[in-house]
């Protein structure tokens, strides 16, 4: 098991391809590639996942519970009602840092609030795929205890 | 890949054999078996899919996303919460027109309201197994190009 | 009295000359000749009706009410207030489809919820003057008993 | 102008006739009977008025502002919503008494609020034809000073 | 046991002496004397209760359930909290008419809800000691079947 | 067709008679004579009108719609429900200035919101008959282009 | 004082006579006999009292706050609004399962929401007689330390 | 009758034995003590009341409304939901100082509102028993016309 | 197919590891050879499914909808949202009893409401493992008809 | 001091340099020399003030409030949530008319609502600059009696 | 730095002056002669301090953390909003008791909770210049220990 | 003018002082100090602010607003309520990124929406000091066009 889980949500697959104005225009792959670089760049093992289910998240949390030091997570759409995944969180007690492409506070209210985020250690969102950098940074001064 | 896709979500299996004061006394079977032949007889091809799983319906969006003309959805209870269909309807951008057998509208307060109706094209319900047929009909007009 | 009553509410002798990008290019007399098309095509006589009155709708209603088999009503506004149209709907008990040019659940709250669907048949909204044309479709296998 | 001017609001046409579960089986006719017999036991003049329109509603009651000496008012569904009736009950300033055939409380939510009631003088609710009779009753004792 | 059941709930002994502005200047006594009177003339017997206890109106209306025809219930403050009085009314199944001296619906916001409305015949509010009256008149024609 | 049409709601021909406490003691004719002079010298044509039917209003303002340059608009308790009246507005185009004669913000919680004030080009509400004076130097300036 | 205090709260010596589509056909006094042949059987001493006041509930529970060892509780109606029930519950300390017959959380809305529960250890509902038996049984086991 | 009633609503016998952490160490005993030795310190008459029960705060309210001349109320949990305790406050007219030992305001969100605050002179909250001392000595002041 | 269905939802599987405070100290496999124990002491057979999937868990509720004779259902989280189990439920018409361990009405507010509940025929929370082992003494009840 | 006292609110000195689309493109400037010019024309002196500071609004409202015939306030953004700025107006007691540029009712729903307006003599929001100007014209009838 | 530091929020300046119905007729320097008279007989040094601006009250209570020993609190307006001073309050750890002259919770709505409250020692409202007194007295108790 | 403009906001020179259980063990010292040193390593200008004024922030933001390339802003409790600040950071235009040291989302439910997030470029809340370091850190990405 790597040091470092990041998880992808729901939908982040047709990322780069469609719905450019909202999301940038990375692709999934594009967006892997940086993460892998800066993460050896720190010295840390990572793994990533990517999955439309809610189920396979939650699967792959408690997988990686006894073995990931922190975990990367941007649940797409569920971050508005998966209290499955939020209890899975807080049930792993992995330190989680919860990552946004967009700003979601200026968007539709249904996505200005996040059932997962009180269960996490801290949010970065609105950056496009330096929200996923500087958690990877983060998650470099969590392991190495700050 | 087909001209058309018709998704049937969660407990639409169960049709026609509970619940039938509510949801009418045809089985999916029957109502497959006309939306096949209306289709045919409109000259479009048809590819019909039921699950219980949010994350099957929206791996099969995304994998026809380049290839159906218009999806016919009807989410089932996922209607009511699924903002990772709703996202996947908009992600992928192929017309969706939202089903339901029942008037949602006469039923429980939960069931009055749909996440996934403001981004679909539009939305029939409450004529039992018509409201495919009539949906069928207008994924033919927008096909067409009306 | 004819078989099919179709009332148009408030405002909608404005359609095609503004607004065009919500509710589309047709005027009210285009969507009218298709409605009369398509009734006379499947052998349904057919009334249209335009009011900006709530009271006329329902005194229209009213009247009709041993005579017509089916009702097509847009309310236009009063879809979001006229509890005393859902009323007259209930009490004349006349079978009724409820239908919209735009799709409502895409626009502002106060439009994504009707008083009036509660106790229609069934709802069509979002395909513009087709959406008309779908509920007559619709009248005709009510009136022939399905 | 008579002592008392009784309006019977919307959709009311269709009392004895419909919906008698919920409204009773005397039709509007034989209301209006009872309640001309009551009123001239009583010894005051009474006039009756039914329409659909709300501004119907509120043309009789300002041109009888000057005469009538107490209104009994059923606004139907308009109870829910008519500020308006509600402004010109507190405008013409006759003693009003509110009343319904059904108990509104014990039905839909959207039923239990008067918008009207505030400004009348009183309610009665529930009893059938009998509501306007315990009205008209009531109507006498304010004219006589009580 | 008399064939009516009038109950005055809680605060009402200070009728007439305090905030006549609101409650009139009827004491609880004289609007007894009418009450009594009333009912006398219209051939019906009648017992009359007071009190500041919830738990005694339960006591009282359960004592009667198999004996009084018609209850008359004015639950002072109860009315906006009680569901205890509510479940009692619904529970002993004797008609009852819900009373009140002042408009509840032209005072503050707690008081225009009435918890227990739902389960009676019918409400008759904001005509002082004469809303007992009609509710005695009304009685008497729910005993003689209408 | 005028320069100008300035609309009285529901309730308004009851100005300066009742409730001057709220709407004072200038009476419709009086506020019309000073609405009629400001014009003139302004060197505007007017049209005044007042009804207390909702579709009255909405007949008007479309009928008008290619005509007036600017609407003045007082909807009177409509204001707060009427999204007839709103759709009108914004559906004819013509400017619209709504118009109140109390500061409606210092009222009861119904009256505080407006739902036509969104599509209005602006409001003045508080100050009396003024609030006319004050639209009509407006409208000027609307129609010299600022 | 015994080891298991049963309360049952108001209205329940209306059961098995009335409303028993909704609470079954078992009187209080059958339930009473269920509840002493299973607690004996248990070898636990138990008390059992019934009243429609909600302070005597209150001063029955401060009474045997030294000496019950389990309180099982069905305040009846008093469940949803009697905080003053639910201070008592966590100021005598006493382990208390609240019990419902019927399941509330199929009934009106608000009897869906119970303020007790928050204090209990634990909640049984919708067993009908049932409900109380299961209570006395997991009494036993709270009594035993599990 | 006293110059002053101090009445301690329910639960309070619970006093200074359980949940100490939030109502402090001191017994209702030793309260009662202090707030003799300081009323009759200042030279005023005390009678002290504890209750469990709603009904017989009112009663006892309404039977010193003529003769004690400041009420010290503390309701306990009643404070949240008696509107029975609130119209009574209103009803007897003696000046009422609303008191809490602990500060309900930094509880749980039923806590934070009191339904008889309105009613009341003034409210003391947050000081144990000093709170009680404090109203004794507003008492006196008020008493002397301060 | 067994007698006895019982499902436990998502996280289940980390019980007795992680929040213990919460959750108790039982592991799943604990609680599931009690359940297995107690089940074959009272003469059933039992099938037990833990999953993280909401779709597997209707999979298989609609799969073992024609043998079960009951179903005990803890759906974890999935009890706050998942309108799709709740259909389920209600679909396969199978009693279902809903268990928690922990007593969900003293936790975070979004736990306080299931969803699910409504179409249960009750529920047992808070016990911890013994929720289970009442529920399946109930399911006993049940299939011996009670 | 001036007969007139103009306070622009927070963020105004931004005017015409920035979010143009929404608040037109005159300076601040511009306004106040406009505001001047029309003031001079009325025969009233005027004082303009600019602050960012709510503090110094109210200073600055106290400071005046001996001297000042009219305020004309645009709080800006302090509109919506100044309660120290409301009960300044209504402490100071000068005529206060509460001004905004745009129509704040087309706009973000924290901007529909004004904790300022209910104690304004009233508001013109709108018209860009001209808002001012018609708040000074109307400045001049109040100070002229009308 | 004294041992009682007195903050009197905004507005309070106009104390006496104006509004006298509802926060009497004494003015701010009579308050605080009195609060000067009474700390000094109390044997406690007393600072006042009276600001406009919500900056000012945090500098200053900042400013005085390690200095006073309990603070005396007046927001004023800023009570019902501003989360700043409530996290001052906490922040700066010194034993604050909230006054107001006027019973808030007989006001309007906004008037009726305060955000500062729940970080507070406690709460003193409705005694006019008393509320002051009364919490002299108070901290004179908390600085000897109670 | 610097490249970066860092504002802390209400409240945040107590860091490090008070409620470290919250907040963390730096004080704001030193966390300027590293704001220094990473700016001054990635070659950007800085400047730092702190004020316990609202109108301050704004000053001092719109001061800037033609010289920083990005702010970074801790609000403090501003975050809550200061629609002011919010209409300031979209009025300069600068790219704002909101910065806090604590997780927002797992505290009070006030703490848990920000009004200025939806104008912010993103937000970063929960990693103590480091919120500010990646701040910074993304700050200079943004500068060098990403």
């Amino acid at each position: 098991m790597s040091d470092l889980l990041v998880i992808h949500g729901v939908n982040l697959s047709l990322l780069g391809e469609r719905e450019r104005e909202i999301y940038g225009r990375s692709t999934l792959k594009e967006i892997d590639r940086k993460i892998r670089e800066i993460s050896e760049k720190l010295g840390m093992s990572v793994e990533i996942f990517q999955t439309n289910h809610e189920g396979a998240i939650i699967d792959r949390m408690i997988e990686c519970s006894n073995k990931a030091k922190v975990i990367i997570l941007n649940p797409g759409a569920f971050t508005h009602y998966s209290y499955a995944i939020r209890d899975c969180v807080s049930g792993v007690g992995v330190p989680t840092i919860e990552v946004h492409l967009s700003n979601i506070y200026s968007r539709e209210p249904f996505r200005q609030s996040s059932v997962v985020a009180p269960v996490c250690l801290g949010q970065i969102s609105g950056f496009g795929a330096d929200s996923y950098i500087l958690a990877v940074k983060m998650a470099k001064k969590i392991i190495d205890g700050r």
